[in-house]
């Protein structure tokens, strides 16, 4: 079959490889109908996080049972699925701890030995481990489009709009118009605070985006004077919750700040070094900070909204590109981001 | 009456100063019987925290109701009663949400004019604003010094076992073995942790308290290796919650590492200046970070406690001097800290 | 002044009364533009409820500050308020625990000596105690029937909402579509349900508004198959949440029913008698039942919301009338239930 | 091998049965060292839960790992482990949620085919399906006695004490001294109550072991005032929580009204029949109910708190018998509850 290959840093190829096959009877085989482009597979493809080349990339997909191991009791031949960026076991301590995105025994689709070694998506096919405790039906009249970002961006989204515990009629401020960014607009709205306030720079495609999916104010940090806006926004109080799915110092510190007293601060975004954090500035608020990998408990829960219309996801999608092609999709991906936000990839 | 007036920088001095009177049919006078030197007072004295000289200092008490204002309907003279660092007037738009700690109305005792100008407990009288809200009646088998603590660095260190969520059974380490730090080794006790892990430098007698007032383990930087240590108390998993009762940039990067999975870490430390957060490090353990002031709503809960026997506060006392010498108790409190942990004073 | 006077049980009467006057410092003395008629109004007139007659009746009110007693720094003459039916002090040991609902030094407006003795606002002025605290200020942008309702049956219906911990994509079933059932339909709305299934019996109209206002689907018990709907909606796994607003036993029996595993009902209704609860059929879904007076502190917020237009109170009302005529708004609102929801009063 | 048979209502008899054999890939079989019988094996025993007899009955055990599946990871023969008395998949619908206990593939050993055919513990052998998520290893330092209760009891216990939200200081109730409300008050002394009143009726013996636990005060219905001496003890604010862990309708009742304000209850006694709620008297509190199954993922650290000295379940042995005495054990755990708390079995 084929499959993306990272063969080094900064050279990544499609080429013929072996198809994927049942290891323990607590696997599935899945034929990919649909995968994208996510930011951490272009951090891999650059080296950023060490990982031993070989492998083939990608984790995020939507796809068609073709195998199960003897052990899967849920699922059968032909079925249609979404699974996790992360597949878990269900039965470590940290996975019976509800800490699913630390499962010892699972790992990471698409990242190498180093992270599990389960193949990526960027391919045919590929193998989803602990298929019963991962992988989720779709129902008929939905289409891949609409479910593919479940297991990865939006729980992620998601997650971040969770941890800073939005209560209606809250302001909240998002950092980043990202994929993270824009799923996390959709997943605060869910909580009905009274103002979304999405937060970018230059990336005007995105922000606009963001407004169509329900932030209520835009601020543009390379044009607007961030502080003095939310302060307007908030009448003076600050934000109650902020969101940060940069993953940049100065946004997380922009976070830490605009909030008010007993702030929520969640941090999603992807950080390569250390933070000065402003703690003379912001202790005597009271604010609180969560960090982390997203939850991907709640796909199912994500995914009935989805079907019930409540969160959109297919205006994340600007591109639309074969297997075939998906070297110049990685190209696109990285280097277009004002006109790029998500890059979907077919077979 | 004497009082002991900041006069500038570096310059403190016990002078006979106008007895505070009620101002406002809120107030309440209070008679201080026995008052103490906190962390906070040294930096004030030094000039750490910019305010305008002239006031008297003090801001911890036990004393008895002199008189009262027109409006006070729980207290009358002759009650003996304790009350908050800050007071707070309940009906403000933080007071409201239960931030009585950013109350827009209070302020706290003996910080000058820029922290609500309310008169400093260093002296025989001091005034208490909103005072229904605030004091809280001493039962009589309750001596002044078991209770002495409860409206400041008592409710703070409680505030760091409470935020950072210990549940019975967990593993839990509290860096800083100062007054703050001590409180917060008989309140994270309260939640019933397996291990409490007390953390300092140098300072044995403290450490010894700690020990004698429950920390199960001990250790010193300066000596031990603290995260193989930790790791080898905690079976490698990381503790479970950590509080930053030192204000030390080091111990806050240690607490936020020293963690495991799921971590909760509170500070209740007082931080100057900026501080380098690890995240490349701490992100994908999915922790939460809690700061900020102490929560001052507890103080009837913990006086209970205090009568009960299930907190000793007295263990926390090494000297007892009178008014007459507090500036020479200021140089003791500040200069001796490896023999000394609270100092108290009589009129 | 004109106010409604009730003279014993079954009788009412408009009648000229004394105007009240400031009794305390924290007091102040309101012009009543608006009231309207509750349901417990009603309990009271008819004996329900034991009370002394005399009083004054009606806790519902927009009005304009006439004067304020010399402790009250937040308010001035000519300020237009609500406030919440049941005024609290703030600084009793309830309110600083946050159960302000259970305050010792409050009361409940136009309720007679038993709860408070605090004027009732069927009349042309009032009386609020602990006016700091109790009164809020009403943006000019905002008419008085948007805010009527603020401070009594949207507060319940939020706190019925509130309790049962909707999640984004629950399924919640609220039983009863009177003026609390139809505001915890827009409570519930904000919290993003999958679905809200409101229940009632006969009241078509009532109903309507429900569906209206965020209902997303309608059971009349006295026609369709109450646990065969609901379980078609759920699919099978039982409502996620249920909000108890009818007062009925065998609504809480259904309640407490039509919940799956983990199910939290939220009983706002007011229940006259002991209730058989099915304990044995409910028990081993573990379910939780939190039930009791509304929460009054979050009226800011709630009036927040009116304002940004996320809660719509003005479709509740279906008549409008004159004090002059308050006997027959009494008579119209208690008989014709299946017509009426809310009936409002200007002087 | 001999296992204790549930032959028919009101009979059982020890017999030779087959030895229960690996099913699927990730049972484990278990040899059985240490049992012990409950009360819901009597509930069995009498036919008060309809079953299909034929099966061997007890679910509460220690044993040593015989045999494992071709699935099984984490386990090996010849481990010593204890295991819940509701083994659970790990990958239903209800576990991912975290509702283990309603666990779609699990059941309950020694329970017959309506709840799930897991072979019982009073027997040489027993076989615990999806062993890795079930069954837990025991340090060779804790002797079979101090864990054979982690399982059920303390479990169930410890569940009532976390349900009620037991706060340092709180004043806690536990109604009901048999095994369950002697672990429930271990368990709520984990939070620090200021005062554990344990109620109970005639049983002298068990009200003395619980007072030996951490009881501070005990209350025997059949002679003391059951509010006034609660009364008396809360200082008049009534409980801030209680456990209700005896199944009686008038204890249930007891526990609501006997919580003061935004009192806690929780229940975790089987209730056989209908309970009527004295709604009328305890709505005005806001209190809360939480009822269920006690919750079994929290073994390991309960486990890991009996290693620590935290909790001590041999104070509850008071019989020690062979297997082949079981039915006339059986008589001695039902008939003679006052001289009787736990019998233990081993072969």
């Amino acid at each position: 079959m084929k499959g993306l290959v990272f063969k080094d840093i900064n050279q990544i190829e499609l080429q013929e490889i072996e198809k994927p096959m049942i290891e323990k009877e607590t696997d599935a085989i899945i034929r990919i109908t649909m995968t994208t482009i996510c930011g951490s597979d272009i951090h891999l493809y650059h080296g950023h996080m060490q990982t031993t080349p070989g492998y083939t990339l990608g984790h995020e997909y939507v796809g068609i049972v073709e195998e199960v191991g003897g052990a899967v009791k849920s699922l059968k031949k032909g079925d249609r699925v979404i699974g996790p960026a992360a597949p878990f076991c269900g039965y470590c301590e940290n996975c019976k701890n509800g800490h699913i995105a630390q499962c010892k025994n699972g790992g990471v689709h698409g990242s190498g030995k180093e992270f599990g070694n389960i193949p990526g998506t960027h391919a045919e096919f590929s193998r989803v481990p602990f298929a019963d405790n991962n992988l989720i039906k779709v129902p008929e009249n939905l289409k891949d489009e609409q479910v593919l970002f479940v297991g990865d961006v939006l729980s992620t989204g998601y997650f971040g709009a969770e941890k800073c515990r939005i209560q209606p009629g809250d302001d909240v401020v998002i950092f980043g118009a990202g994929p993270v960014g824009l799923c996390a607009v959709q997943a605060a709205k869910l909580f009905s605070p009274k103002n979304i306030i999405l937060v970018g720079r230059k990336n005007q495609l995105r922000l606009d985006i963001g407004k169509k999916l329900g932030a209520t104010h835009i601020i543009r940090t390379d044009k607007d004077d961030l502080f003095k806006s939310i302060s307007e926004i908030t009448k003076g109080k600050g934000a109650d919750a902020a969101i940060e799915a940069s993953g940049s110092e100065i946004a997380l510190q922009q976070a830490v700040k605009c909030v008010g007293i007993s702030g929520r601060v969640s941090l999603v975004g992807l950080y390569s070094k250390n933070i000065e954090l402003p703690l003379p500035e912001i202790f005597m608020k009271n604010i609180s900070i969560e960090m982390g990998l997203g939850y991907l408990g709640h796909m199912q829960r994500l995914l009935n909204m989805v079907e019930s219309g409540q969160i959109d996801m297919t205006s994340l999608i600007t591109h639309r590109m074969k297997l075939d092609d998906i070297v110049k999709a990685y190209d696109i991906f990285e280097n277009n981001q004002n006109e790029v936000v998500k890059v979907v990839v077919t077979p």
